[in-house]
C-alpha cells in the first residue's frame, strides 16, 4: 500500500489519508471537479520532499505539490492516482536582511505572514494575488496582482529558488542579487511551471520599502472606454501609480446589493499612488485629479488617511464575494486574459456583450494598468457549460488581439486547450523541457503542457 | 569552399571575406584575443538567417550571431572555424505603438536609434548599457545599466522574442502583454543565452514615458562606506531614484587629468530622480539632499536644467575613456560582479586593496543601487596575466559574499571558469538545455556552458 510505504519512510505524523484531508487536496478554488489523491504528505524538510519523490519513482505514482490551495485552474486536481505533497509545514521565514532588501523563506510561508514580519523593518513584499497564497504556490503560478503595475509580479521579485527535481537532485537557481547575466535563466523557467518541473523548497525574495505617503482615488466614468482612457493618461503621466484597478458597473451593482451600499453603478477606476514625501503626495494627487477629470470623470473621491483608503477600496475587495454571495448555489468561473493596453476597452466591451448574449451573470474587474482583467461568472449547474464556452470565445478573442490566455492564474487543466494557439510550435519545446526535467512524468503530470 | 557556398545561397552582397571585415568580427570590446571567422554573412531577413543555419548544418561549421560587437567577455570570438552572422542590416523599427507602450524591432536596431525614434512619442526604452549596442545583442547578454535600479534590465523590458533555432525552426516566445502566466518561460531562457540557443530575429519591447521632471545630484563622501550608506538611505526612502552610480576617487583623479578638471578626488555618488510634477521634484530634491547630508556628504551639487545635468554627469560618463586615454597602449580588463547590497562597500574595499597589492592601475565605478560595480584595469602587456588573476580573486570573493560573477556583461569565454562555483549542479542542466536546443553544437559553441 502506497500510504503504508509513505508512513514507513516519513513517519505517521506526516502522512494523512483521512477523507477530509484527501478531499481538501483534490481541489482548488476555481476548478469545478474534486479528485482526491491517494495520500497527502506534509513535508517538513527538503529530505522529506526527496523521500516522497523517491517513493514516487519507486512506485511510479506522481506527486502534486500543494501550497495553500487557492489556485483556480485545476493545477492541483489529480488526473490519476497521485500523492499530494503539502508544503504548508515548511513555513519558516529563514532570514530577513533589511540591509539587502532580501528575505529567504520556505515555500509554505504565506504572503500575509511574511508581510506581518516585514512591517517592523519598514519593508514589504509587493506581490498580492488577493488570496493568502503560499509563496511557493505564488512562484509556481507566477502570480501577480494589484501592485504589479508598479512592482512587477513574481519573476521580478524572486531572486533565487531552491528546487528539488523529480530525480531528487537539489538545484540552487539564481542568487540574492538584484541582477545577473550568469548562465541560462533556470530560475524563471521554474517560476510559472506549476509544479511540473520541480518542487520549490526555498525562495529568496526582493523586498521594497513600505510606502510612507499613500493616497488613493476612486473615480466613476460614463463608459468603459473613458475609464480606459483615464488609465492610459495615468500610465503616460509618470505618476507613481501603484494600483490601477477597474471595477465595472455590474460589479458595483452586486456590491450595492450585497453590502447595502449606494455606489454609483458606473465603471470605476480605483487608483493608489505611493509618494516619497507628503508635499509630493499633495501635488501628485492634484495632478492625478486633473488627469481623470480631463478624461471625463463623473465623480471623484480622494482619500489620504488609512481609514479613508480602506473604506474606499471596499468595493474593489468585495467584488468577488459580492458575486459569490448573491449567487451562493452556483459554480464560478474566472477568466484572466491580458491584452496589449489599448485593446483592453475593446475586449471588456466584447466580454460584456458576450455575457449578455449568452445569458450569463457576472462582473468584470481588472488590473487595467497591466491590460489584464477578470470576468467572474456565476453559473447555475446547467449553465456551466455555457460559461466555459464563453471563456473559450473570450480567450480566442484575446489571442486574436495579441493577448494571452492567462495573465496571472496559470494554465492548470482548464487552459491547456489554448496553449497550441498561443504558443504555436514553441509548445512542443515546452513539452521537451518537461521531458528533460521529468522523464517519467512524475511531477504534476497532465498540467501546463 | 564555405564562403563560395554562402555566396551561392545568399548572394554576393551579403557575404564578406575581406580581411578587415573578418577581423572586426573576430573580436569584441573587452577580450584580448582576435580570431577572425571564415566568413561574415550580413543577414537581411529571417530567411537569410535560416539559410545560414542550413549551410552551417550541412557543412558542420558553427555560427556566431553578431550584433554591434560591443560585448566584453569574448562571446563573439570563435573557438574554431566559424561563420559570423551579422544582424546589423536587420535594423527596421517595425512598429511603435505608443498606446500600448510597445515597440517591435529587428535585432540590429541600436538603442540610440530606437530612442531617437521614440522621443517624439514622449517615450523611451530605458535599458542603457553605455555603449550603443544592438537590441538583439542586449537581449542576448541580458544587458542592464544605469537606469536598471528603476526600470529593470532586458528581462523586465523585453515582452516577446522571435528566435530561429539551430534546426531552422522559428519560435515566437512571449506576447506583447505586460504579464502572462502561460506556459514555460522560454523568452527569459533565450534572454542572456549569448547566441548559444538561437538567433534573435525580432524583439517586442516595453516602453516607458519620458520623465518630464528630472533632477540630479552629485555628492562627494569621505569614504566608500559612507557612499554606500547614502545609497542605502536613498533606496530605503522610496524616492523615485532612476540612477544611482558610484565613481571612486581614483576614477575622478583620472578624469581630472584627462579633461583637466578639478573634481574633488573623493568617492562620489551620482544620482538622478524622475519626478511626476515640478513641485514634487523640488520637494524630492530637498529630501534627497537631506538624506545624503545625514549620511555624511562633504559636498553636494544639485542640477535641475538639462545642461547642468549633462555637465554634472560628465565625470561618470568619461570615467572609462579617461582611463583608456591615460594609458593608451595598455590592455583593459573590466569586471562586473554584483553582490547583495550590504556587501558592496566591503567588496569595493577588497577590490581597491587588492588592486594596490597586485600593483594594478584602475578605477572603480558602480551601479551601486543594484550592488553591481566595475573595476576597470589598464594593464601593461606583461601585467595582463596579473589583471586576470585579480579578476579571479575578486569574483571568488563576490561569490563567497553571495554574489554573481557577472551582473550584466555575461559569461562569454572569460567567465566560464566561474560557472561551476556559481551554479553547482545546475550547470549540468544548463548544458543539457544547450544540447536539447542545439544538439550539433552549431550556435556559438564553447560559450556560456
Ligand atoms: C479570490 C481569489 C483571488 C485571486 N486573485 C489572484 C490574483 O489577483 N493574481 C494571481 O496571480 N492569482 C490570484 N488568485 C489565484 C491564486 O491565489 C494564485 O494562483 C496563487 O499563486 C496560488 O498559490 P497557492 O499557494 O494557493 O498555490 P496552490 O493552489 O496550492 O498551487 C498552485 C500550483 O502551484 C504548485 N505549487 C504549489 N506550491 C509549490 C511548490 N512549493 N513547488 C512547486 N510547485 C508548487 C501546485 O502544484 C499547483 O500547480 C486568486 C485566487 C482567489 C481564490
Ligand atoms: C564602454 C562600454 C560600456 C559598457 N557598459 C555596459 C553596461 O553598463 N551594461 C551592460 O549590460 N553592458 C555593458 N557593456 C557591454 C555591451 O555593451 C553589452 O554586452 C551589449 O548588450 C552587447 O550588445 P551588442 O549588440 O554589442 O552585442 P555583441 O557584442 O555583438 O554580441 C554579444 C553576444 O550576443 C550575441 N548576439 C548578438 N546579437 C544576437 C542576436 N540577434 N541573436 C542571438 N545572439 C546575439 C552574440 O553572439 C554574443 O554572444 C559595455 C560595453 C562597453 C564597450
Amino acid at each position: 500500500m502506497l500510504a503504508g510505504t509513505l508512513r514507513q519512510v516519513l513517519g505517521e505524523a506526516k502522512v494523512s489519508t483521512s477523507p477530509s484531508v484527501l478531499e481538501a487536496h483534490g481541489r482548488d478554488e476555481g476548478y469545478p471537479e474534486v479528485r482526491p489523491p491517494l495520500a497527502v504528505v506534509f513535508a517538513e524538510t527538503v529530505a522529506d520532499v526527496q523521500a516522497v519523490l523517491e517513493v514516487a519513482r519507486r512506485e511510479g505514482v506522481p506527486v502534486i505539490p500543494f501550497g495553500a490551495g487557492t489556485s483556480l485552474e485545476g493545477a492541483l486536481v489529480p488526473q490519476g492516482p497521485a500523492i499530494s505533497l503539502d508544503l504548508s509545514r515548511m513555513n519558516q521565514i529563514l532570514e530577513v536582511r533589511p540591509e539587502d532588501f532580501v528575505a529567504v523563506v520556505e515555500p509554505g510561508v504565506t504572503r500575509k505572514r511574511l508581510n506581518e514580519r516585514l512591517r517592523r523593518e519598514g519593508l514589504f513584499f509587493p506581490v498580492d494575488p488577493g488570496a493568502d497564497a503560499s509563496l511557493g504556490g505564488m512562484a509556481a503560478t507566477n502570480a501577480s496582482g494589484t501592485t504589479t503595475v508598479r512592482y512587477g509580479g513574481m519573476r521580478a521579485n524572486v531572486l533565487a529558488l531552491q528546487v528539488v527535481l523529480a530525480n531528487g537532485e537539489v538545484l540552487e537557481l539564481g542568487r540574492a542579487v538584484r541582477k545577473t547575466s550568469s548562465g541560462y535563466d533556470l530560475k524563471d523557467l521554474f517560476i510559472g511551471s506549476e509544479g511540473t518541473l520541480g518542487v520549490i523548497t526555498r525562495l529568496t525574495l526582493k523586498l521594497h520599502p513600505l510606502p510612507e505617503h499613500v493616497h488613493t482615488l476612486r473615480v466613476f466614468f460614463p463608459s468603459v472606454e473613458r475609464t480606459a482612457e483615464a488609465a492610459y493618461a495615468i500610465l503616460a503621466s509618470g505618476l507613481p501609480v501603484a494600483r490601477l484597478e477597474l471595477v465595472d458597473d455590474l460589479a458595483l451593482r452586486a456590491v450595492n446589493r450585497y453590502l447595502d451600499r449606494n455606489y454609483p453603478e458606473r465603471p470605476a477606476l480605483f487608483l493608489e499612488f505611493h509618494s516619497a514625501t507628503a508635499a509630493a503626495m499633495q501635488e501628485e494627487s492634484r495632478f492625478a485629479l486633473e488627469l481623470v477629470r480631463e478624461a471625463g470623470a463623473l465623480e471623484v473621491e480622494a482619500a489620504m488617511t488609512a481609514e479613508e483608503r480602506t473604506a474606499q477600496w471596499e468595493a474593489r475587495h468585495q467584488a468577488y464575494w459580492a458575486l459569490v454571495n448573491l449567487f451562493p448555489q452556483r459554480k464560478y468561473l474566472i477568466t484572466d486574459t491580458a491584452v496589449p493596453l489599448s485593446r483592453m476597452p475593446e475586449l471588456v466591451g466584447y466580454a460584456r456583450a458576450l455575457m449578455d448574449e449568452m445569458r450569463l451573470e457576472g462582473n468584470i474587474l481588472g488590473h487595467v494598468g497591466d491590460g489584464n482583467f477578470h470576468t467572474l461568472i456565476a453559473a447555475r449547474d446547467d449553465a456551466y457549460a455555457r460559461a466555459e464556452a464563453f471563456a473559450e470565445r473570450l480567450v480566442a478573442r484575446a489571442l486574436e488581439l495579441g493577448g494571452t490566455a492567462t495573465g496571472e492564474h496559470g494554465v492548470g487543466l482548464r487552459k491547456k486547450k489554448y496553449m497550441p494557439l498561443e504558443h504555436g510550435n514553441a509548445l512542443a519545446w515546452m513539452a521537451r523541457l518537461k521531458t528533460l526535467f521529468d522523464p517519467e512524468g512524475l511531477l504534476n503530470p497532465g498540467k501546463v503542457v
